[in-house]
């Protein structure tokens, strides 16, 4: 059905900045709208494989603008979400979609548990094993990782114009997420917690599985790609958040005033 | 200082019957006390190396046994808990311990940040990277995977004997711990929930990493090691308690009645 099962690539995470020693990780499970040779065209158009359904416009250009200013470490995965969504585990109905918004995947549809794992061990199991280990590391050297998810979104969904402009979301721990948004208030942007997803629409597995179990502050962020839609864009908005973070980590590590 | 910088080895874990398809993943992250050539004898006599301070005796001989029994794979690791503990996260003071009951560790005591991250580099990361990928392949495959972690704890601690013979462990997650016990009820042996560890112990380190962030069943064993002090007797402990984690598990499954 496809080659996935007769070559079985794997395909590591990309990592940039892996010397830089800022807390920062900055990760961008949805870099890429590459759909390596092993799964064809998916059934999908041109115009369809390099729309928002096949990856996150901006959000690396934005991630490495934010890698550089911040001195960060930045981990992006190599590979559409539209073969494997780095941000789902395996069992979710969007790790492999059928559907996403308007669009449907015919290369994706009723896929047997065999292709499903040949894919999860193609692109999943080794972008979060290389996170993983590069996270890990920076516990073990005492650097006290954050975690930051870099995410974009379309300004219109199913026909509806969004107004948040820069969704702040969180899991279980909300710290970072909220430091976030109280910096958040000097940049001019329409902000939303929690918005345009939660944590209820499974949009928090990265965070759930690389920074819950070692007690990290983490965050995902959510930019409306119109905003950083050219390089000079995604600079100028790199320009307005990094300053954001370094504001709420700060607070955050700060003790409170007494009285 | 060691070889371990000079020699990058790498650590990874074993993993038996792989091709199971039960729904247990048994875990054994104490099962040996073999320590690496490039680590020498960390200062410690050799009685001290074949301690429970180095592993968990009889846990792996009963974890095997449950393994064929309930026709389940099983995941160990190959490396003494002295060197790294795999079931503590790296800025864990048990990571390295300098210190285990009245056993000081010497060569453990005082590393640096860069013989840490060697060390989870070699031993804790391949353990986990392995393990996470054998649960993530059963999630793809549809096989509900269910994490079970086997310990064995000395009858004696700190010169007070230890009357419980079964301790059941569980995390944020309490639903199969309960089950084990409920369970447990005819196997004549004195059990205990949260004994002689819980998580407040930072015990529950793999259960958190491998199981929570998939929200798969899961739950820490415990057993009294004079009572798996013999291949026989590993044997009869197994004959005891793999009865139990099937109908604990079936309970999990089962409806409750109306009514």
């Amino acid at each position: 059905m496809t080659l996935a099962e007769a070559a079985p690539e794997t395909f590591p995470a990309v990592i940039e900045n892996a010397g830089a020693e800022s807390r920062f990780v900055l990760v961008c499970e949805h870099a890429s709208h590459r759909i390596p040779e092993a799964w064809g065209d998916l059934g999908l158009s041109r115009q369809q494989r390099l729309a928002h359904v096949a990856w996150d416009p901006g959000a690396l250009g934005l991630s490495r603008g934010l890698a550089r200013r911040l001195g960060a470490v930045l981990v992006h995965a190599p590979v559409s979400r539209l073969v494997y969504d780095c941000n789902r585990a395996p069992d979710q109905p969007g790790a492999m979609a059928e559907q996403s918004e308007m669009h449907e995947i015919p290369g994706n549809r009723g896929l047997c548990t065999k292709e499903r794992a040949a894919r999860t061990a193609a692109v999943y199991t080794p972008f979060h094993a290389d996170l993983r280990a590069e996270i890990v590391r920076r516990i073990a050297l005492g650097l006290a990782p954050v975690l930051v998810t870099v995410h974009s979104f379309t300004p219109i969904w199913h026909g509806v114009p969004r107004e948040v402009e820069f969704g702040i979301i969180h899991d279980r721990d909300a710290s970072l997420a909220r430091a976030v948004l109280a910096e958040s208030r000097g940049t001019g942007l329409v902000c939303g917690l929690n918005e345009p997803y939660s944590a209820a629409d499974d949009v928090t597995h990265t965070l759930r599985l690389q920074a819950l179990p070692y007690g990290l502050a983490n965050v995902m962020l959510e930019i409306r790609n119109d905003l950083i839609a050219t390089p000079e864009a995604e600079e100028a908005m790199a320009d307005r958040l990094a300053p954001v973070l370094e504001r709420a980590l700060a607070s955050l590590s700060t003790p409170a005033m007494a009285g």
